[in-house]
């Protein structure tokens, strides 16, 4: 392992900037290529990652949160950036279903995103500028394989667990699959084995979305000091449209008026709505690099566990010894329960051990993110009894 | 009546060019304002149309067709910017569910359209300059009262039939309640009697990707020369992915490839979807102008029956003696055939006749659109029993 030495130019600060991870850092030198799904080998390069609770004496209490498209590392500690609480605290704590007072739990920012793991917005070490679009594209396959390089750093063998919802899930699916041996139990949540040709094309308009920004000067804007602030606003706005449900939306919104009277007959945000979507556009730009969101939704569209077995999914989970635990929501309409369905009955037909459960909520997608205690129930009674088949837990 | 005087300077040039109807208009003169909803008095304007078949001598064999957000009065002849058949000839023609045959068929360009109607593309008569966003803002109501204008022009005191989907049926819902004497038989499809949470929503990240294109110039691109093209058609993607079903999408692409072996590993077109779209979203600029997309999507989010009547849709249709074909099809989730029972159910509260068919289909809110032989046969059914009871076709 070497540390790439870093060049000192402005650039390079502001790169720094956007990547500043906030969080340990561990760097795979030249002598620890990644061999990308491209074709490309990927070396230097660096995974962020936070860690809560201790690793017992035989390491075998790991468990491993993937993140979300726009997640990141701080599952369970006050945001760095955005002074808000860890995106999965209400699952992961001391006394909570995923139990730091037992388990050692590790996430790290995947590969490709922008919170100190080797993304576009690191410094290209061959030119001293950031890496922008010539970065290689990344696959939940590669992430994996980074986060597997991070588990041997860690000397772990064995992942207890690896859980993870929406592009998360691909990422628990994918250890189950590629790297069977090392994951004990992996719980997807509110994920698919494929992404859909209408996940693929909202997709699609949020990157075009962002490349339409003449402030994206073709990915070069860290250089050109400039941000496509507009573009990346409309694509979260189209994109937090999916994540919620139509019920939730009428509920919390419906047709209600920011001044609660009258319209203002012009188009500023009359409906509240508006000023939320609007709200939501601007606030993801402080904290997320542009570019990183193309290639985290690239990642996802390219995912398709099924293909790379002939198209047979089970085949996937061939002779797989994991306990899987498998969570959807009703009306999660980005990742629909048939698409769940369809891991669980590959898992079923590959002879795997499965729990599925369909939750009931109209909250949409971002249910995983949410106070859910039906959830917390599931995975809480899946750990368990997990735990106590790995000898973690008292019988 | 008086046709207003036409400055003639390069602006006004390239305004004409940009709403050129290629279709008959009338021009109302300033001894005969338009009353809008916003408390503007619009004058003088300007209504374009199409018209198909012959007026009988005591007028009463009209039907007025209302076009949906993009469309436009070119029912049933070539379009003369794309060179396409017109959008509903499937439905309307001679010997079609609605003959022209028998019945003299009238489709106006709305008020606030791009296709010969006065929209913001069209000049102030003030000014000498394009209206842009000084033009008031249209409702379904404005667009109605103008419909109404024109057929007033026509000598026609009671329309045969109003029938329109989309934002089409929301101008065939507001005729039937604000004008409901001037309406013998109402079918409105694929609708709702207000434009949901969600849909606003989608309307609104449409809107911002136009506003957001710095070609878009604060909605002076007319004058400035340029064009919001990149923004328009992100808006026109993302809307398009609501008009179509999971289902559809999935039939249709899949996660099928360009190029049938192999993904690129970049940002290029790689699933059918993906060029699919981006065809969409660049065709679509060729034929419609970005500030009318603003006014049309505004004048949808506004559209709420029943908040003008306290809340109680049933009111909307107080006494009304028009009978009603309301259409909906399963998977549309733009407007969902709840929306539509809502509107039955209002209807059967304020007892007036109403037929409802809900369609099966995968093909989504496009379905109204589509070669629908479930749908023509209803409408053609309510049609003939309708003309039977106005005396137009023999029992």
């Amino acid at each position: 392992m070497t540390k790439f030495s870093k060049p000192s130019a402005g650039i390079d600060q502001k790169s720094q900037e956007a990547t500043n991870p906030h969080s340990p850092v561990v760097d795979f030198g030249v002598d620890k290529p990644l061999h990308l799904d491209s074709g490309v080998s990927l070396s230097p390069f660096r995974i962020a990652y936070q860690s809560y609770g201790e690793l017992n004496a035989d390491k075998s209490n790991a468990i491993l949160i993937c993140h979300a498209l726009t997640g990141d590392q701080h599952v369970a500690n006050v945001h760095p950036v955005t002074g808000k609480n860890g995106w999965w605290e209400t699952l992961v704590g001391p006394g909570k279903p995923i139990d730091t007072d037992r388990f050692f739990v590790l996430c790290s920012n995947v590969l490709g995103g922008c919170l100190g793991s080797t993304g576009p917005a690191s410094i290209n070490p061959e030119t001293g500028k950031p890496w922008a679009l010539d970065l290689s594209i990344i696959t939940i396959a590669d992430m994996v394989r980074a986060q597997a390089m991070l588990i041997d750093h860690f000397g772990i063998k064995q992942l207890f667990a690896v859980v993870g919802g929406s592009m998360g899930g691909m990422q628990v699916l994918e250890w189950a699959s590629s790297h069977s041996d090392r994951v004990f139990a992996a719980v997807a949540i509110a994920t698919g084995a494929r992404h859909s040709s209408q996940n693929i094309a909202f997709h699609e308009v949020g990157r075009q979305a962002v490349m339409a920004d003449p402030e994206w000067k073709e990915g070069r804007y860290l250089e050109e000091g400039t941000v496509p602030r507009k573009g990346l606003s409309v694509a979260r706005m189209a994109a937090h449209i999916t994540y919620l449900s139509e019920t939730a939306l009428h509920r919390k919104f419906g047709r209600n008026l920011q001044d609660r009277q009258n319209v203002t007959f012009g188009f500023d945000a009359d409906f509240q709505i508006e000023s939320y979507l609007r709200h939501q556009g601007m606030s993801f730009v402080d904290r997320f690099d542009p570019n990183s969101y193309l290639y985290m939704t690239r990642a996802m569209d390219y995912f398709d566990l099924a293909a790379e077995h002939q198209g047979r999914l089970a085949d996937a989970f061939a002779g797989s010894r994991t306990r899987f635990c498998i969570v959807s929501f009703t009306s999660d309409w980005l990742f629909p329960t048939s698409e769940s369905r369809t891991v669980a009955h590959a898992l079923n037909a590959a002879g795997a051990s499965v729990s599925f459960v369909e939750i009931e909520t109209d909250r949409g997608h971002d249910a995983f993110l949410l106070d859910e205690p039906e959830m917390f129930s599931a995975i809480n009674g899946f750990i368990r009894s997990a735990a106590r088949a790995r000898g973690l837990l008292q019988p």
